[in-house]
């Protein structure tokens, strides 16, 4: 098993990765920018290194990561999300020096960070792919002729994208033209590279995405899907599992393509399998993101797999700890990403000062965070908070209790997503499962909520005072 | 359904009576003592009602509690656990005043609560039970005489006792003979009645009780069992779903019997049937509760079955939501009670301010507690602070997960039994599973350990002042 593991990464799943180290017997490494001196990911850690005062700059250089990791004797580096975990030089670099990564093989990184090898890849293996361009495309000419042989609307891509960002759509020509050198610009901007391609775009989609394992031995299963359709410009707020949308015969059928795309590139470790699932039923593969999701608490919920543990053994070079038929699914599971934003303000976020968290409790609920009283939330970094992860035995059941937990969890000095979701759990349409990609632009009326973001303690203390001051 | 609910109880129970309501539509209402003006029940609950200045008085009020849930409109009364929750009493004025009383008939109540007339039930309904005397004892002479006939040891029990209270195992004559009249008169303060019996004692016994849930059209079905052999002075500690010292064959035998003994006394709403579990592997009744236990999330989070709400649902007379073949465990759990005590005092109680609460997080990591950073925990009730219910996919993950839950929880300005836990969780004979009621008299050597409670944020803060007065 691993030993000592380097964890180059912060916030909540730097946490959650300590958690799995202290559960299997392993030291954890983290390191930390000055900035995050006080953070939580620090505090919890066996060990904790500073790696410099950009707050930035320490977590993205693999170079040093890799020779911390060696000077500190560790054995393996677990990437988290985000950061460099789905950036093929840290993997690389890992195999180079003998220390294990915990993901698939930099090659398998590389082939399906680039999408268009992915897609091609994936056609080649009989998997249902988005009608689109077998290369990058050569500029303007080529993709307005390409759009109109497959039909508007189209998207653009970043061929190097990932995590929602490089992606326009276009309702014609004319928008066509007005995004083409935009995409190439945010792609050059967030990838470091101007390639980009085109897609039919599917209209009106649903995300879903499969969560596979697969280890050393060619064993590779599926943990079922989750439903991610609830998003804003691509950044997904609100993840389900199962989908309330899917029958159990696509349920089936999009767990077996899952597998077999894994097999397709000889994937390792965690890895998620993003479909479009279009109003006909059809399931088109849109990528494959090879590292631990932030949404992966929904899948642990409902089948009970811890998949960063398992994680941590498939990359020491154990098999997989299940079988397909070990995997069952048993009620639903939402997670909530609890951000500092206020949705009110175009999700501008609001960093600062936590006066007071409360976690919430009770049956099937579940936080993931690393705010605490009294922190404050830097500005340099995402602005997830906690992660809210709710299970309960029936659709209708989870949505009552991720209701009532959406009130019992308190986070003061921030503006926080938390209203905005109580809105969209009251939302008919949500209720009866029936959403797709479109659901958060389609609904602004459910930006019409009073926030109390009075504290409740310092109220009272206020209060208390007053009284003091009105007896004396 | 239930359209507004009176919880006369406080602490986390009436926390987690208040988020079952909160799920299902009810309005709860809660009351408080003066004392109780800040605790988290007050707040949570949609509304809140003081019932006078004694710390205790307005908990144990049948009367006036009857006349609150008139007054404000409520249909349904949930005792929780402790105060009154199995004293007939209450459940006989709700049915005298048309109020639903969540809970079986005040006849159930008094019968069971009967421990003699109990062991006459069971026994007649084919329930193994202890051998003991069949009526309340007339004396020592009595006491003496039996106790010769079914051989030493033996215990004696308080008729009306419960909760581990009235309780004294005597191994000789001469022991019988000191114990007899403290336990009447344990019994006398505690219950109210002078009335005690004998049974023959189970030597090295685990503690083994079941879950069960019958509605009032006559279905009766078992969670599975609770294995609660760790406990101190009849007190539990920690509580283990399933038991990791039953065989499956066992597992059905006790489901069974459970069902039987809710038959036997047309038993309605949730209870728990207590058995003793021999070395030689003899199941005996002990006696059954009639409410809702401390350590239901154990069986929460291995069935997946919300037992509070099935209890309102059962209450309003709707039919139980599964039949038992729909009742399957998977996993294990356990209830760790984060008590404010400190073990190496006796378990002496330590109230006082929380300076700081810390909760945890996490996969299979459920907290159920009603103190919070700030929070005065009030010396006139029991000292439970948190209940940590941790869930894993196998004992041995269990084990680790619930070790590491024990790091990552953190209480500040009181002592509590955390780092003892941690002890019992290292200890190899708990860790193989081989444990009985002895354990904790048996191992005094887990008290053995160094509690670091220095509160790292306010070392923090005192770090900071110095280094600021230095600087100056």
């Amino acid at each position: 098993m691993i030993k000592k593991l380097l964890i180059p990464n912060r916030g909540e799943i730097a946490v959650r990765i300590i958690r799995a180290c202290a559960e299997l017997g392993i030291t954890s490494v983290v390191t930390y920018t000055d900035v995050d001196r006080h953070a939580l990911h620090v505090k919890k850690a066996d060990e904790a290194y500073n790696v410099g005062a950009d707050p930035l700059a320490g977590y993205l250089n693999a170079r040093r990561i890799v020779a911390l990791a060696r000077a500190t004797g560790c054995d393996a580096i677990h990437p988290g999300y985000g950061f460099l975990s789905e950036n093929p030089r840290l993997a690389e670099r890992c195999e180079q020096y003998g220390i294990r990564f915990v993901g698939p093989p930099a090659q398998v990184i590389h082939c399906l960070g680039d999408k268009i090898e992915a897609r091609h890849t994936m056609e080649a293996a009989g998997i249902p792919i988005v009608p689109g361009s077998h290369t990058s495309l050569g500029g303007l000419e080529e993709a307005l002729s390409l759009a109109e042989q497959i039909g508007y609307p189209v998207m653009l891509k970043a061929t190097a994208g990932g995590g929602g960002r490089g992606i326009r759509r276009c309702n014609s020509p004319l928008e066509l033209g007005r995004n083409y050198e935009r995409v190439v610009s945010e792609a050059q901007k967030a990838f470091g590279s101007t390639e980009i391609f085109l897609e039919k775009c599917v209209v009106n989609p649903r995300h879903i995405e499969v969560q596979v394992l697969a280890d050393h031995q060619g064993h590779a299963i599926h943990l079922f899907e989750r439903d991610c359709s609830i998003q804003r410009r691509h950044q997904k707020l609100i993840e389900i599992g199962p989908s309330p949308q899917l029958s159990e015969k696509q349920r089936a059928t999009i767990g077996k393509l899952a597998v077999k795309a894994c097999q397709a590139v000889g994937y390792r470790n965690a890895g998620t399998v993003e479909f479009l699932l279009d109003a006909q039923g059809n399931f088109y593969f849109m990528e494959m993101n090879t590292r631990l999701q932030v949404e992966h608490p929904v899948t642990e919920a409902i089948t009970g797999v811890d998949i960063v543990q398992e994680q941590l053994r498939i990359a020491a070079g154990e098999s997989l700890s299940y079988r397909q038929e070990d995997i069952q699914h048993r009620g639903y599971a939402m997670e909530l990403r609890i951000n500092a934003e206020d949705p009110k303000n175009d999700f501008l976020p609001s960093f600062g000062r936590i006066t007071r968290y409360y976690a919430p409790g009770g049956p099937g609920v579940r936080t993931d965070g690393a705010i605490y009283t009294g922190y404050d939330l830097p500005p340099y970094f995402d602005s997830l908070c906690v992660k809210l992860t709710v299970w309960a035995m029936s659709w209708e059941k989870l949505l009552n209790r991720a209701h009532q937990a959406l009130h019992d969890i308190g986070i003061y000095g921030v503006k926080t997503t938390i209203p905005y979701y109580r809105k969209i759990l009251a939302s008919p349409e949500f209720r009866r499962g029936e959403f797709d990609t479109s659901f958060v632009d389609n609904h602004p009326e459910l930006l019409n909520y009073s926030a109390d973001t009075r504290e409740p303690e310092l109220a009272a203390v206020v209060a208390a005072a007053i009284a003091a001051h009105m007896g004396a």
